[in-house]
């Protein structure tokens, strides 16, 4: 276990389709076949959700995302609050607590800028809750029938925990797998916002900071906080398969603990897709030693939101990259890596 | 002089049209009537190419830039070249030396991959040129009629020079204007690669780092050095006006000294524009100290590509606000900010 990730990918696709978008395999292709040798540095090919690296005696972290989610708006919340959210809960499981963060917009030609208004004002709100500055931003505009409203990119610098290690290569066997609650709302808010399902329901998004959890699990654990990755597209499922190949382990997942509200459970069963493939926006699964793991759920649970946090199963020392489920029964399934894009432009 | 900058700008357009992206007039009233508003915060409301904050004993510098432009190559350059040189080229007048870079994808499905891969290693080797490290990255897909090929943004973190105070606030009567080079190829390299001008020539882009440049004016005049910024979006003229107003003085331009090439100078005439309203990607305009004149314009022309450096004019009192041309034969003319956009999506 433990041994460095090496890219040895080809892509060899002739032309860009959804699922190189969804974060699940193609994505992956994409990024370590065509944009990490070309961009080849190490920094880069650490393959997480933000760059960290030193600066004096500290360490920071930098993540970039554009949003291009479908509708604009949705229960719960709109591509204003993703934008900031979905930035600094990508410094919160570096680590990091955010310092900045730009925004950059591509606005089509003839949007009615009511709706460019609410979405900067909800940015603003965002922000204020995460306790972040936008500092600085961009704005471009392009034909009608060039863009879909709008998208917005968002990058954020964060100072990392000095306290905390965090890496594939802390994760042994014995450690425990937590998630810090309900999975999937995010994902079938957007299909359901999109009239592509007919069910009537009250699920909403879940996008939020994620801060004060992560910050809670760092405060409670210091170094026995081994590694945070929030489960965005391409769900719990990729997440983990991420950390079953980068760590050289496998994962154990206890099917009856995986947190999943009726509505999303009915919805994924009647569209055939695994709650654990769709994505969150206010989720993270984190790595813990085993002796702290009592103690993590405890800190976060003690974190409004944090309340439906658990402990979803272990790490196993193999087989090698691979995730299963295990069910009280005594059923074991193999828990794959998104492949495709069941619910494009989910964020 | 040196009044602080203060908005007071009412955003009360009910729809985006291009000119609110084309870096003029349009576009500073949707940020500062829009965005800042919204977003307030002390870093933003300085109005520069990056945010520049504090960071333990170092200031840092981060700086935004979503590029759009159309076609996505053209002579002497693509949106790869020009999402690394641009950033940096902010980060560069910022007075910084870039330190990481992020590098984030829309790509519209359908999209050759030969297309995605040539602009990904023009980005890299922009990137090795300008010394700079893409440490993080996104990639997102849209259908396919909801982007133009691949829109990239890039965002870039920079150290500044502990030398430099740069600022309007710096800036005095007496102050003299510099300009890097010849002004107006990249925007007129765009129009003619569009096929709209009827017009055969061998104009290239100027896209490229300015870095080097920057670097040799910082270790030349050292805090004597008082302000630069890139000329991009809205060319020279949107450039000197916000230094006019933001330093409460007002820029005198020789006429004669404006450097241009025949053939970009050519097209300007047929289309009935300035070519101090039309983009650079490689030249940036810097006020030095009176005393310091003739010893940046030595640096700049002893590095390579800086040849065609000049005094364009001059810092006066009044009127505040103002840029004017003025000819050695006597003639004096407003310059004004752009108004409108003719020639949308060039960066």
């Amino acid at each position: 276990m433990n041994q460095p990730h090496t890219s040895s990918i080809t892509f060899a696709d002739s032309h860009i389709g959804m699922p190189h978008g969804a974060g699940g395999q193609a994505t992956r292709r994409l990024v370590e076949g065509l944009f990490i040798p070309a961009f080849r540095n190490a920094v880069l090919a650490e393959r997480s959700d933000a760059a960290v690296f030193a600066h004096g005696s500290d360490r920071l972290a930098m993540t970039t995302d554009s949003y291009v989610v479908k509708p604009l708006a949705f229960p719960g919340g709109s591509i204003g609050d993703l934008a900031i959210n979905g930035t600094v809960n990508d410094l919160a499981v570096s680590g990091a607590d955010p310092l900045v963060v730009s925004a950059s917009f591509i606005l089509e030609a003839g949007l009615d800028v009511t709706i460019l208004r609410r979405e900067v004002e909800a940015m603003a709100r965002a922000a204020a809750a995460a306790g972040v500055t936008i500092a600085t931003g961009d704005t471009k505009v392009v034909e009608h029938g060039k863009a879909d409203g709008l998208y917005i990119n968002t990058t954020g610098l964060g100072r990392v925990d000095p306290r905390l290690q965090l890496g594939p290569s802390r994760v042994v066997p014995g450690d425990q797998v937590l998630v810090s609650g309900p999975i999937g709302d995010h994902g079938i808010t957007i299909l359901l916002a999109r009239g592509e399902l007919d069910l009537e329901s009250d699920v909403r998004s879940d996008t939020r900071s994620i801060l004060l959890l992560t910050r809670a699990l760092r405060d409670a654990l210091g170094s026995e906080l081994k590694w945070m990755r929030d489960a965005t597209r391409g769900g719990v499922a990729t997440v983990l398969n991420e950390l079953a190949d980068d760590a050289g382990v496998s994962v154990f997942v206890s099917e009856e603990r995986i947190p999943v509200r009726d509505v999303v459970r009915g919805a994924c069963e009647l569209l055939g897709i695994d709650p654990l493939h769709v994505a969150n926006e206010g989720q993270f699964v984190a790595v813990v030693s085993r002796e702290s793991a009592d103690r993590a759920i405890s800190a976060l649970r003690a974190v409004p939101g944090g309340e439906g946090a658990v402990v979803l199963g272990e790490v196993r020392d193999g087989p090698v990259g691979a995730v299963f489920g295990r069910s009280d029964f005594g059923g074991t399934r193999v828990i794959d890596m998104l492949v495709g894009d069941p619910l494009p432009r989910i964020c």
